[in-house]
């Protein structure tokens, strides 16, 4: 049987159809998303939840005039599969193929990217503005999860929003769940609106439009009268909560939120956000109003799939699996743990031992590992909502009474807490300690997600310590260390499977500001290279000293440890000893660990040549996996190798003529 | 007569003191506030307006025990003066004077430091946490003005203190008025609270708890019966608003705010923060409650010296003035205009002649100069509170729509937005135009405000354009040039008077990555210096020049004016050309300016040695002059000239062995 999808090449067809073709189409996509995805994974929960909200939204909306701007938008497939890219939705996360995330140069229906959350309501608002600077008529649309509201840029966003422009409409896609469960007020509040009646009366006005809808109309388009769509609104109440009272006290929407009418917004809701003709009535309301509206709509992550609703987490962002049963394909034997594993399971040990050692995670206990700290001790785990700037300051406000606060944050997320970092730790040197996970690349997320400019914008702050561990068994040693610092400590380490290495039982502590030398010159007398690979960079320095030694070069190889601060004597010795050195780091060049080298050549006048490996001035693209990425841009030890015999090739030797060490 | 103030030795004699003599106090600590700060200037409304509830604050808790978290900080000159820094009170934000703000190595009174806004709620909570571990009493407030409540760390803190601790005191000092005039939903909110019966609903357990205080405590203490306080809390109300019904609806405080209470707090007030028994017995009250607590407190900006009451903005942070007048000096003749001013006029102008421009404030019109456009333009101009993340995505969100949209933001208040320059701007390629005022020193205010960071932490972000203008006129050009990118750009420039010069009727498009050749090398035979003199540092480079040209050095001088893209051409040539080149830059020495210079060489295989003078990696103090800092630490003309003559006195002379261009 032909589907409804394969005739869908964009948002026009969807306007087409009937209701019982618009459920069908719904069973489709919901096919599309569990057969496609199961091949390299992706978020499937959150587009399982937002298929009738998304189809809903192409019925009453009409991109690429009218903008939807998706928070996260990791729930954008259904969107992409609607707006003309559903031939290549089955390369989404791969190289060459879609991005998991809305990005603008993908599509002109994806009018804003993103990639981090709580940035959809300011943008959007900035959207209405200059529609409202220009006095024109596009919709702009918002649709953010209830975990956006735990961020505090989404409040900024509220605040803002009714002083700004009269024609505003936020959808509040409330699944009660992000990707950890939602914590704090706000999440008690919303739970609030659903369940307790009195925040469910019916608001008069929408009764009215509801009720007055002609016949020729929307319903009747839809198969569906307008008494039935008001009922249905009504029974969405009741059947889902408590009986609510139909009296209206005059203020809010639909229902009443006091926090959202308050803060100026119309509110409407919560409606059930899988029944079709209820949200494409609520969007033909919201799109009348002169008052900037929200919409709360009530969405299952999962809907559709039982294994997904069974298991939220996983399928929230899910690597491949059996479309049958779930199942993940079986891990293949003798892969190392992953970095955050190390790193959750050395927090458990870390707190046993010392009573002053907690974690602090921004909603992300599975993708950090601290879900192992709040298994084993649920007192010294704190997740505060995808909040890094209050992690960051909580932990501050730890540190200023005694304590060690760990906070794990991903590298990129960490650019949310930058002020905080230097204006609250490093300005009052609080011995706050960083764990960033995902340090270099996160090549199916790509661009938004990789982090790949923490040493840039840590260097230059006063008072840190900053590390990069070689393998797993470093990355206990740094734990260890840094909680016996009375400074600001960061460390550093990539996504995936660590090296595979042993980790000793007792961790060492680390001598801050000192480098590891792996191997010393042989004094073979060929040309001799300095290799200083940082943190998981390591392996590559190793294999290409391999190869250079091959080729007749004499190789030292140094694990740097610290991007700050460097280690001096260190990397003065071998600048001195070496005819070249070269730094390898999973970072931009721009101002990274190499910068720093050559920072400290010129202060001791040492003129070594230096090649800077690492990430070229640009942002990295999504791809299927890290190694396709390297090769790109040349961070491999076929191309480490050949720039230092392209060095050779045409420098002039200097050695001889180096400036003197300086007293 | 001799003064109560002058046996104030500590928070421990506000204690001994009765009603009548606290009175009397609070006197004279506003003669003191107002005298003492008429000399060199400082936050004299905002401390005028705390006089009592500081008091208050001391004398039911004790310090350093208790904790005070203050918001900005700004507001603490009386805790200053009650805890042992009276006498050297007049010292403020002078050199080795006491610190404008809360500085942990200043007192063990000074808990915590801050000097932006909104952070005072989550460090708190932390201090809070901390103590739960440990099980100790310790009581923790934190004071948070309104407008720190339009940035959305403060609402991250909000929602997570009734899931974190049990035991919180927020003190929310409501003058109605930050800076500018307060913006948005919550500043609405905030004025409902204060003037609608509905929201002032007597509760009934502080009203028990006021009936019952015994005889012997605390009321009579203060000479003022339980009845009376109780009386006072009611007049308190009855007397500022609508008369208030008494009735108690079960929920929420003393008053009833539903924000604060959905948050999880029990809102208390609003109460009249200069009636000193009613906000001694509010806090007593709040010290015994098992739930965290909210107090809303009126208090009046200037409170007690009219001047500063009649002008609010110019009282919030001032310079000296006259006692009598509040005038302030004539300025002296032939002062340059202030950078933020030919800002703030080249917006009325740019505004004029394109409509896609606008220009957007984060609560700092009068100090970014954006008052001059919202005086001629107000309909370009938004002030969109203390959210420097929502301005920038707001402006991210206009620049989608074809808007060129101009962020004034301190340097240091950026870095609040680096993930959205990051994440939504450089990543989108959006173009969005920032304007850093502040970049450099803000000598008086200190670490907390210096913008020693923004050229390292914005090189290693792809797509943008970063500059900084020699002079005035230049930064008229650079705004103009910035409008007709379609890349996010930059410009930094430093606070106070600019170079003098004239500015030109029409501005000139400057070629994006192109430095301003000066002065080229006049081939006397003498070593070969090149400055290159960024920005502000150009005058010193300049006066350089002059003097080491007397001392038969050959020197070249260079305005690099962009330090992202660096003109790679212009930079290669002098570096080729010259003995040494010598960087000078207002901004920290580790990834800034100096060290594109370096990373440029290393890739050009240039072995010309580099002198980088900037600032050290170190936070920078305060101090009453730019001049007095820049002496210190080396950033002037003579530690130019003798940095250069150093040089050459100790290396050994390389030209003739430098590597040759490599094709």
């Amino acid at each position: 049987m032909s589907r409804y999808l394969d005739m869908i090449d964009g948002p026009a067809h969807v306007k087409k159809l009937t209701l019982p073709q618009l459920h069908q189409l719904a069973e489709e996509i919901r096919y599309e998303l569990i057969t496609k995805l199961s091949k390299n994974g992706g978020h499937l929960g959150p587009n399982l939840g937002v298929v009738e909200l998304t189809m809903a939204l192409h019925y009453v909306f009409t991109t690429p005039k009218d903008k939807f701007v998706w928070d996260v938008s990791h729930q954008i497939y259904v969107h992409k599969i609607l707006t003309g890219r559903k031939d290549r939705f089955h390369t989404i996360r791969t190289t060459d193929g879609l991005n998991g995330f809305a990005l603008r140069t993908e599509s002109e229906h994806d009018c804003y990217g993103a990639g981090h959350a709580g940035t959809a309501l300011s943008a959007a608002l900035g959207m209405c503005a200059a529609r409202d600077q220009r006095g024109t008529d596009e919709q702009i649309i918002s649709i953010f999860g209830d975990a956006a509201l735990t961020n505090g840029i989404s409040f900024e966003g509220l605040n803002n929003i009714s002083t700004t422009t009269k024609k505003f409409i936020g959808i509040l896609n409330d699944n009660e769940w992000s990707i950890a469960k939602n914590v704090g007020a706000i999440a008690s509040y919303l739970n609030k609106l659903i369940t307790n009646p009195r925040y469910n009366r019916l608001q008069k006005d929408f009764e009215r439009w509801l009720r007055r809808m002609p016949k020729g109309d929307l319903a009747i388009k839809l198969g569906h009268k307008a008494e039935e769509a008001f009922k249905g609104a009504v029974n969405d109440i009741t059947l889902q909560q408590n009986p609510a009272s139909t009296e209206s006290d005059g203020r809010g929407g639909f229902g009443s939120s006091l926090i959202f009418e308050e803060m100026g917004l119309r509110y409407l809701g919560p409606i059930d956000g899988h029944d079709l003709p209820l949200l494409i009535n609520c969007l033909e309301f919201a799109k009348t109003c002169d008052h900037p509206v929200v919409l709360h709509v009530l969405t299952k992550k999962g809907k559709g799939y039982d294994v997904a609703i069974q298991q939220p987490e996983k399928f929230h962002g899910t690597g491949p699996y059996d479309v049958q049963t779930g199942a993940s394909p079986a891990a293949k034997p003798g892969v190392a743990p992953a970095w955050q594993d190390v790193f959750g399971q050395t927090m458990v040990k870390l707190c046993q031992n010392n009573n002053n050692i907690v974690g602090i995670t921004a909603a992300m206990p599975s993708g950090t590992g601290l879900k192992f700290l709040e298994k084993a001790m649920p007192q010294k785990y704190y997740d505060v909502g995808i909040a890094e700037e209050h992690a960051v300051l909580f932990a501050a406000g730890m540190a200023t009474m005694g304590f060690h606060p760990v906070c794990a944050i991903y590298s990129t997320f960490l650019q949310r807490s930058y002020d905080i970092i230097i204006h609250d730790v490093a300005l009052q040197d609080l011995p706050v300690i960083f764990c960033m996970d995902r340090a270099g690349l996160s090549p199916q997320d790509g661009p938004t997600h990789h982090g790949l400019f923490d040493i840039s914008y840590l260097r230059c702050v006063p008072n840190i310590i900053a590390m990069a561990p070689k393998d797993e068994d470093e990355l206990v040693d740094m734990m260890f260390t840094a909680t016996h610092q009375n400074h600001p400590t960061f460390i550093r380490y990539p996504r995936g499977a660590g090296e595979g290495v042993p980790i000793k039982d007792q961790p060492r502590m680390l001598e801050i500001g000192k480098a590891e030398v792996i191997q010393n010159f042989f004094n073979t007398g060929g040309r001799k290279v300095a290799l200083f690979g940082l943190g998981n960079m390591m392996s590559v320095a190793r294999k290409a000293a391999m190869e250079l030694t091959a080729e007749g070069f004499d190789v030292a190889i140094v694990n740097p440890r610290f991007t700050k601060p460097i280690d001096a004597g260190t990397t003065e010795f071998y600048g001195r000893a070496a005819d070249l050195v070269v730094t390898l780091e999973d970072h931009v060049l721009p101002g990274g660990y190499g910068s720093s080298v050559l920072e400290l050549f010129s202060e001791k006048q040492i003129q070594t040549p230096v090649v800077r490996i690492g990430w070229p001035d640009k942002f990295i693209e999504h791809a299927s996996s890290v190694e396709y990425l390297r090769e790109k841009h040349g961070l491999t030890v076929p191309s480490t190798v050949a720039q230092v015999k392209a060095h050779f090739a045409t420098a002039v030797e200097v050695s001889a003529t180096k400036f003197p060490v300086v007293a």
